[in-house]
Formats: C-alpha cells, structure tokens, sequence
C-alpha cells in the first residue's frame, strides 16, 4: 500500500483501501467480485464487518454466517476468519486496535 | 433503544440502529433525512463516520466538512462535532471505547 485513501488491487477479484487511521482504530473497504476468498486467517485485533453493498458467506470460528447487505458482523481477537463473496460485495472492516501491518 | 439491531425513531428526520456491541468498539446506523440535524456534541470515545448513501456536512472543532457516500471522517474523542444531512443519508457511526449510554 502506499496511500491511504486510495484503492489498491489485492488479487484478481479483490480490491481494498485502507483509510486515515484513527488513534485506537482504524478501518478499510474492500470489494470483491462475487467469488473472491478472503484465506481463513487471524490477529489480535477485534473486528467489526458491515456490508455495504452485496452478501458474503463468513466463517467465524467455524461457525457460518450470511451478512447481507445493512448488516453487521463482529469478529472476537484471535478467531480464526475467512470471507466468500456471495455477490458482488463491498465490505467496510473496521479493527481495533491499530492494524500496523495495514500502515504506511 | 429497546433492542440491539433494530431500528429506533430519534426525532422526525432521524432513525438509528444500534448493532451488537464488540468488546472495545461499537457502530450504530444513523439514517437521515435530509435537512437533518445531529446537534452539536463531544463524548471522550474515538469516533469513524462511513456515508453508506448520500452526503452530510459535518462541523469538527469548528472546521466544516463534506463527506460523501463512500468517504469516512474521524473524530477524535472530546471534540465537538455536529452533522447537517445534505442529502437523504445512511451513515455508520464507530466508537471505540463502548458507548455505554448506547447500550441496553
């Protein structure tokens, strides 16, 4: 990434912009085509998921769940996550505290 | 509020929704019709405002801004801030720490 603000191409299918950061949080869009995969991963930081537009399917834990557009998902620390686009999506992550992996 | 994730009436041009809290942040939906108005207020919690759909001007620590849907603004906690709804409006208010006099 080299601007905030900006789009930035992740993958084929999967575009982001990572946002000013806040002082404890910070967040990002990130688009996909209907497809995309977000790989299961995990981090320390707590995370909340609102779509904008679309439906994703997201596993939390193990656990599955649709998030429709106007909805909101939480992700607890450390939980294991992982996103498949259902539509065409867009998707405003919010983290705290700060992601400094998503920092310039 | 009665419930989380539902909608509650706050004056005549304005609804919110509350979403389930996190452990350290929380959002709510705050929908505007336009001509709107969120008074002037401060609150020591961090704040990101996202316009899901249409635009606000938004007054903070005295200087005016136009945010537009798709652009985020942050408010860093104790600053004064109000909102004008430029258009009919969607936008999704973060706090990180919790709100308390949001929840239930």
């Amino acid at each position: 990434m080299k601007k905030y603000n900006e789009w930035e191409r992740v993958n084929k299918r999967i575009r982001r912009k990572v946002f000013q950061p806040g002082l404890h949080m910070m967040s990002m869009l990130v688009e996909y085509e209907k497809g995309g995969i977000g790989p299961e991963h995990a981090h320390p930081h707590e995370q909340l998921g609102y779509v904008v537009q679309g439906a994703i399917q997201m596993t939390i834990g193990g656990q599955t769940v649709r998030v429709s557009a106007g909805e909101q998902v939480h992700v607890p620390g450390n939980v294991l996550h992982s996103v498949l686009a259902l539509e065409d999506t867009l998707l405003l992550e919010t983290f705290t505290p700060l992601r400094e992996d998503l920092m310039i």
